[in-house]
């Protein structure tokens, strides 16, 4: 695309970390609210998120379709998980950034993702506080994981957990068919916070079928409570459902699946993990000599945009529309947050934390929401997730497929 | 629930192997006709297939609730996986089944299933047809392998092949976000028969994004040309997606999986196979030394009733139905099938062949639909599959999830 540059006053959008299927309605958002502000003239787009404004790799946002978009997903400007180095170890890359986005015009910078990427809004807002107080950052929460600190819940958890809860009910319905004892163990992701796990318990809050046992990463994991559990259900319901977050891990801190495959870490320091749930069904197999299973929901669960929840894409539009009214407003340094006014009916307000307090903190499944057996989540857990799932947002299909927005070029 | 016996002629059901989104909805069908009949008084279900039969653990079906029963995945029936000994050598078992029939005034046996169950229809049409002529066994074609010879398709692939499309379609938008090269490696269910692996590339032919290469189980596979494929469509697309079926074989016969895991062999002589994505992602990674993923789409592919396919499930309904016309018009020993009558429009027929032509032989992805590259699947193939994965059912959703029909006791 041909950018045109302009003298007026401009605004820049980036998508960073993992993609969800709620990350393009937080653009989407952000295009719409930069549209309706009447004090941002161009609206950019980085590719593949801060590396692509350092590259001056960036497209211009103004005429796209946002319905369409707000339904797509994964990250139609591309992502990345580049780190910045500290404002004052990197000078350079900053100069750099400042300098592309006074050639730009740009004022306004608005950075979706979830904790690295709050890293990078807290570096640039530091930065910008000290030497360009014109620019407001502007940081819009994005995770699956739900995992950010300071804001109730964060856009695209209640997409995963609607994919989550609705796909662990077929597999209880798929692993209930036969007479004989089974056990089936789904491997959900979650690395330090187990949101993700707790939301397979969800359909049993609604008379549904959900998984019978949870084992979040917030408790050390202990393989002889496993069989236990697994065993004491067998003896009044022939077949278990276990849903295990990808980072269990044993008192003395290695991981369940440390014990499958060297594990790799990535960038940011962060282990990457698969395999636990072939790991356990292995140990059940062994222990307890019933037909056992293992299913990983893999990447599914951050793209299944064809069951996102609507009330995840709505929120995850508003939060980004309401980011530009606070930039344009004055204010920078911050993560835009949802606070919960009432859970019954469901209400929430959207406001705004200074990022400083904010990022490189992760936000766990606190004590009192993990029941006293410690293999689940109590009422209250599944009562504060329930309302994120709700809805369904209207997908257009075509010969039998949804249908998304292309990669914005 | 409590039986009550009646004296007038009164028919059974009964669901087998592995369970469909769509198996219900034969179920429904076969219901359905025998209640508008106007011939069969009670419809029976067998719990867990002839398994339960032989236990008399039967269910009386005349009211259930139909058309939630259509749209709820698995088997409401339950499901086995018995294999009936040969008539000349297990005649007590036959003996068996048929005074449990005749005292329930049973004269007409429905059996919903795929090559494993059709076994088992063939066995009871041929002691029927010697000792017990006045019962009509019928079976009804079920399988997501689409491998059932006689059958233009099956009931239960479309719903699968919609799944894996929309799946395909939503990982490779994943996929995309990042600049650096990276693949993915998606495993497929299909031991025998590439139909379901085939369904990866159909978002290609409407434009939108699915697998960019396959590899059908009705292939040897080759380690240097999966390296020299993937490689050479690096060139032009950072971001590639390979689908390979769980049962892709070596030109020796071994299972690519075979590497990673011993095998483990069911009652029926099948091989269960799991590991085939992770076994070739370690091998892209150590000859490519790119970024890559494996993710196994799992037995979320015959559950996932929520992307159900309208066809499919109508197509279900109607077979059943026509099943139960066939037998009290004096139809037996035969399998329901369907016959295509033109593509676009999309037209069928339903018929019946002789079971005893039909059963244990393997329908494979025929030559002429493998692309000459031999990593791929031509147009034509993907016209056949397109309009099997049409429509989409209205599936009515509480608290954000969808609302299923109980197991049926």
């Amino acid at each position: 695309m041909v950018i045109v540059k302009t003298d007026r006053t401009n605004a820049v959008a980036g998508q960073s970390g993992g993609p969800t299927a709620a990350i393009n309605a937080t653009l989407a958002g952000v295009i719409r609210g930069a549209v309706r502000s009447g004090r941002i003239d161009k609206i950019y787009g980085m590719h593949n998120g801060i590396e692509g404004l350092l590259n001056e790799n960036i497209a211009e946002l103004n005429n796209i379709e946002l319905s369409l978009l707000e339904n797509t997903p994964a990250a139609a400007l591309g992502s990345c998980r580049l780190k910045l180095p500290a404002p004052e170890e990197g000078e350079e890359t900053y100069k750099k950034i400042f300098s592309i986005l006074e050639e730009y015009n740009i004022k306004y910078f608005f950075y979706i993702g979830g904790n690295d990427s709050m890293d990078t809004v807290r570096k640039l807002s530091v930065y910008a506080a000290a030497h360009n107080p014109d620019v407001k950052i502007i940081g819009v929460p994005k995770t699956i994981d739900n995992d950010l600190f300071g804001t109730d819940h964060s856009p695209g958890y209640g997409s995963a957990a609607k994919y989550i809860a609705a796909t662990i009910q077929e597999l209880c319905y798929d692993n209930a068919v036969y007479a004989q004892k089974s056990v089936l163990i789904v491997e959900i992701m979650g690395r330090d916070a187990g949101w993700l796990t707790a939301a397979a318990a969800l359909p049993n809050l609604c008379g549904g079928a959900g998984a019978d046992l949870l084992y979040l990463p917030e408790l050390p994991f202990d393989d002889e409570k496993f069989i236990a559990d697994i065993e004491s259900r067998l003896i009044t319901k022939p077949n278990i459902v276990a849903a295990v977050s990808e980072g269990v891990k044993y008192a003395d801190g290695r991981y369940v699946c440390e014990t499958a495959e060297k594990k790799s870490i990535d960038i940011f320091g962060n282990t990457w993990l698969s395999g636990t749930a072939n790991v356990l069904r292995r140990l059940v197999s062994e222990r307890l000599g019933c037909k056992v299973r293992a299913v990983e929901l893999g990447t599914m669960q951050r793209c299944a945009a064809h069951i996102a929840s609507l009330c995840d894409i709505a929120e995850a539009a508003a939060i980004g529309e309401r980011a530009v009214e606070a930039a344009v407003s004055g204010v920078s340094g911050v993560m835009m947050v949802f606070r919960r006014v009432s859970n019954d009916p469901y209400k929430t307000e959207i406001g705004h934390e200074d990022i400083r307090r904010l990022a490189n903190t992760i936000r766990k499944v606190p004590e009192v929401y993990i029941s006293p057996e410690k293999n689940g989540v109590t009422r209250e857990c599944l009562e504060y997730i329930l309302p994120l799932i709700a809805g369904e947002p209207d997908i257009t299909y075509k010969n039998g497929l949804p249908v998304y927005h292309g990669v914005i070029s």
